[in-house]
This record gives C-alpha cells, structure tokens and sequence, in this order.
C-alpha cells in the first residue's frame, strides 16, 4: 500500500483501477484458455513483449504472440488437456505516467479430458500495463517466472 | 473490458458492482461449504435454476436447492471431507437492465480429514445475477461446465 | 451481503475498502513468501496476533512474528521449495469502529525445485484488520484453521 492510500479520492481512483485490471485479466486468460489467439495478442500493445519461460527468448509483437498461442492451443487440444490461467492475489502499482506495474501469482491448472485437474505450474507474474487511445489496458510487457526454476 | 470504461463516473459504477459480486461469491461459497443449507438457497432467486454438471436435468427452486446442499453436505461429513468452492478470474458483464453476466473459473477443492487437499474439480460457472427489491444481488440462473467434460 | 449496499456512496466505501483489503493481502503474502520477515511482520500491529494451526500457542508481537517467519523461511530454502499463500473468496465486513473483519480461504502452494507445484494446505483465515495513524492496514489479530483438521 505505497500508493494513494492518502485521501477519500484517491482510494476511490485507486478501487477503479484495481477492478478494472482484475477484469481485464479474468477477459484476456479466458482469451487465451479459449485458444481466442488474435484476440487475446490484441490485449497486448502491438509491439507487446511476452518473457516466458518456456520460450527461449522474449516473443514480441502481436504476430508472434498469436503464432504462439496457435500453437500452444493446437497441442493441448490434440492431448485432450485443458488449460486455465488463473492471475491472483493481484499487486497494482499505479506508476506517475498512468501506467500500471502489476505483480501477481500465477496458477496454471492442466484438466485431461476424463481425469483429474491437477496444479500444472505456479508463477510468478509482473506485467506493465498501459492504456491504448480508447483508455482501454493493454499489456505492454510480460515477464513469468516459474517457481520451480526459481 | 466492453463495458463502461468511458469516464470515470462508470468506471467508479464498474468498480462498486465488481467488489459487490466477489463480497457476494465469497458469502455465497462460505454458505454452501459450511452446509448452511436453506441460507445458500436463499443467496438464488425463488425460482433459481442451477444446471449443474453432477444433475441429470437443472435444479430449480429455494426447495430442491437446499435439499440438494443437505443431502450432498451429509455426504461429505460421513466420508470425512471438507470442500471449497472458489469463484476466481470474474468477469462481470452489467446488462442494460441492471442484471449482470458473470463468468468465473471456479476451484473445487477437497481435503480429507487428516489428509492431504487436491483440486477435486475446475470448471466455469456462467451466472446470471439480479437484484432483490432491497437491491441484493442473487442467482437467477448458473451454468457450470466441468473442464474434464468438455 | 449485510453491509453497506443501501446506497451508492456506502457501496462506493465497500468498493473502496474491498479493493484495499485485496492488495494489502496480495503484498503481504508476497512479503512472506519472500522471506521479508520484518517487513511482514511490520504490516500487523505492534501487538499482533497470529493464532497459526502449526503453533501450539498463538504467536505475539513483531519480534516473534518477524522470528517465525525467518525460521520458516531457512527452512524452505535448505528444502528448496517455494511456498505461496494465497488469500481468497474475501468477504469483508466493516465494523462500526472502522475496523475490518476479513474471512478468506487460504490455500498454500508448495514448489520444489525442479518439481510439480502441489496445494499444500487448505485454510480458513480470520483476520481482525486495523488502521495505523496514517490509515494504512495492518493485522491485530489473525486466526487460521485447517480444512484438514477441520
């Protein structure tokens, strides 16, 4: 709680944009998890960076982000997996330029058609969130870390 | 984010009815997993259907959903295990009359006396909520779907 | 939903504090997890309590919390496992003397190094939320039960 803790105006600020990135990131992971690839890339900035884990380098701009998410979802539906991204206990750092530095834990749950979910990964999440001409929140950088590399 | 970010006076609306509906999840859920039966059924419209995934054919009504949570809670304490239902990632849709949309990824977590929890179910619930004539929020309507079913 | 849905400025409070609660939880749980003893113990009063499952006697004061915490947090890294607490299903209800009685579900997700994450322990928090001179949050009292020895 370093910000905007000091008045009845700015908490009321501070609630709205806490929603609002909570929405934003139940939408965008339900894109993703739909396999929604296009649209769940134009929820990044067009030159939106994705640091990832698994990927050996930092996937940047909307094409690649789709390519990627294309082929994610092709596997996963041919294994018969499901997959759910769940972003949680959701830190918001409003920055002076009305960006949002946001850090959350991440859960990823794997279900096989027929069987039982279990806990697939646990990360860690820090994302830089702007707004695009609309005021809409866009993800402008990603960075996951895996707990079980950490 | 299709909804109400134009300025602030509807995101300020946003932001009360999103912490309005994870305050009413968290009541609701405590209500079913503490087997308060009859008070979990009165959290859905009188004529609340729940088209849950376990049930041959939707449950509709206070009656058959209290009897429903009786009979599924007596089951769990004789075989010693306590569940938690965890409505997460919510996207809330308010609809033009004041009646919301709400999906969520629900957690279904079980753990046995002196045993270890397990994520025993995930799926998606649909909501569609209303208010009551004091302007509390209940379930008209739920679907969920199992993601080891879909 | 007892509280503070009359109207739209009371439910703009709840707004207000729900979104506070959800953050303040999501640094202090972060806090822990890093092993930051003392600043974590900093965010309960003075004199806070925390009456732990594992305890056989609740803990007191920042000194013992800060103690615990360091200890625990050895422990996990000679393990080389990641522990995260996530609070969730918050239901806030704020009390006539400005005071919180928060109620959430805890679930703590162990990660070995190089392993599958696993849902470690389910729990039930129940916090006792005040404020400092400067409005800020921190946690008077603090009792947690375990769904397995529930």
């Amino acid at each position: 709680m370093t910000v905007q803790v000091e008045n009845v105006v700015d908490r009321t600020a501070f609630a709205r944009v806490y929603a609002e990135v909570q929405q934003f990131y139940a939408r965008h992971m339900y894109l993703l998890d739909s396999g929604a690839a296009r649209e769940w890339a134009e929820t990044f900035t067009p030159d939106g960076v994705f640091a990832a884990p698994s990927a050996p380098q930092p996937i940047v701009g909307r094409a690649a982000l789709t390519a990627g998410v294309e082929q994610a979802h092709a596997e996963l539906r041919d294994k018969g997996e499901q997959h759910r991204h769940l972003l949680l206990s959701v830190d918001v750092a409003p920055q002076q330029d009305g960006s949002l530095v946001v850090r959350s834990y991440a859960q990823i749950i794997a279900t096989p058609r027929g069987g039982a979910p279990r806990l697939h990964l646990m990360c860690v999440t820090r994302d830089l969130l702007v707004r695009d001409a609309d005021g809409r929140l866009l993800v402008r950088h990603r960075r996951v870390t895996r707990d079980d590399r950490a």
